[in-house]
């Protein structure tokens, strides 16, 4: 089948990788607003063509959507409408507001929402990689608003990635993903900020940043780009989370003040419960 | 030489590996309160022979104080005394508490206080591996305090390991760390506390999480009984940082509340200067 992927960044251009090389898709069509993207990813063998937007909606059989999160609320508009037996679906890391502008387009069944859970803190075609998708969870959301065949067409696409399927609604998607992925960014984003205030004084101690330093703050060195539209669209649930990090954090702080240590201890015993999780 | 290590495990247990592999020691000796770290360290070879205190320092050229912090406040006074000829250094993750107990002791010029900037998420003698220090910084406390000879002895062993040294002041130390490596732990045990508060209600979530979130909340599953005298030995420096790092957190938060995404956009371009430092 023919796809044409729109943004061929870090997603796009990992997800071109795989579906070639594992047979999916037989032609890949680049789509980007940004011309020197779509002329590496041509010469890297990538994408086999590349077109304008038109061109690439007309000649694809899907249509994978996989710009940043604004971009897609502009495009959906103006793909749908044209996708009578086409069908397209998104990436995007936040759900609620994407779901609303599809709901309300013609051909809404032809839509599938998604979100693959899988990235690095790097971006742009440079960063695309083999199999970054597998083994990792996929969402698909409000997945009955698609047709069945839509919907099988893009679950038989993320099983050729050797990902797994969680269907939630965009609600549960948005509450979800600020807990397990956006609050990661803000707390990274915020600790090299913290330590970089430090360093205009004092350039030595970066010599001694531990190898937990830099995995703490690997995430700050993500895309302002990428990261500023999810936070406008998920901004209430992040700042829910952001509140609840920041009170646990003043709780260290005051058991701190108060030399509590039987406390803090306790807390790192109630924190080491993540094993569990991430073993 | 025959070296002692006290306190078998990730560090101590990593250095008897590489010690013994690049021919630095000939005989190493483990001495631990916990018998069932010695017989394990035994079985996999790590060290050749387990003696009690008394023991290991007596055939001791170079002992290695590897054991939680607050266990080394209290064994310099046991060791130090009795080494006339031998020399004595420690491992901690604090250096000014340590410096001030070693100052006030005998043959002070036989100790030299090190820091080798190494670890992982895990501990004890389970979590021993090669090739720990190699490449990464160690850091020397005041060394002038120190004898050119017991200095010259543990600079050749941490060259042994290739490692690379800096020189700091006991002060100096305990402020960079509390940036590089302390504050990195109490926001990955408050983030990982964030996460699992939530969890109570909906286990699903953690199918989702990313290698983003894995990769920052690693550092929580790190031991309490390694941490917590950390902390309290580092306690005015750590509560600096982390007064700061929270001021940052409610930078994101007023931002996110005026929905100044402007400014958002522009504090995590800020933060990407990260990539300077840690490439």
């Amino acid at each position: 089948m023919t796809i044409t992927i729109i943004g061929i960044g870090l997603i796009g251009g990992s997800m071109a990788i795989s579906l070639k090389e594992n047979g999916f898709a037989s032609h890949i069509i680049g789509v980007d607003a940004n011309r020197e993207s779509l002329d590496k990813a041509l010469r890297r063998r990538i994408i086999d063509e590349a077109c304008d937007l038109g061109e690439g909606i007309a000649k694809a059989d899907l249509i994978i959507v996989a710009t940043p999160v604004e971009v897609t609320l502009e495009l959906l508009p103006a793909i749908l409408p044209k996708v009578k037996k086409k069908v397209v679906m998104d990436v995007g890391s936040t759900k609620q507001q994407i779901l609303q502008v599809a709901n309300g387009l013609p051909n809404r069944p032809n839509f599938v929402a998604t979100h693959p859970m899988a990235g690095t803190e790097h971006s742009g075609i440079e960063a695309a990689i083999p199999r970054l998708f597998d083994g990792k969870y996929t969402v698909i959301c409000e997945a009955e608003k698609s047709s069945p065949e839509a919907a099988a067409m893009v679950e038989e696409m993320y099983l050729s990635l050797n990902m797994k399927i969680a269907y939630l609604n965009g609600q549960e998607h948005d509450v979800h993903t600020a807990y397990v992925s956006h609050i990661s960014h803000i707390s990274s984003f915020a600790l090299a900020l913290t330590v970089l205030e430090k360093e205009r004084d004092e350039q030595a101690i970066f010599e001694l940043a531990s190898s937990g330093f830099a995995s703490t703050v690997r995430l700050a060195k993500s895309s302002p780009e990428m990261w500023t539209p999810i936070f406008r669209q998920n901004r209430d649930n992040v700042l829910d989370v952001l509140d609840e990090h920041i009170s646990v954090l003043s709780r260290f702080r005051s058991l701190l003040i108060k030399k509590d240590f039987e406390a803090i201890h306790q807390l790192m015993v109630e924190a080491n419960g993540i094993r569990k999780i991430l073993p």
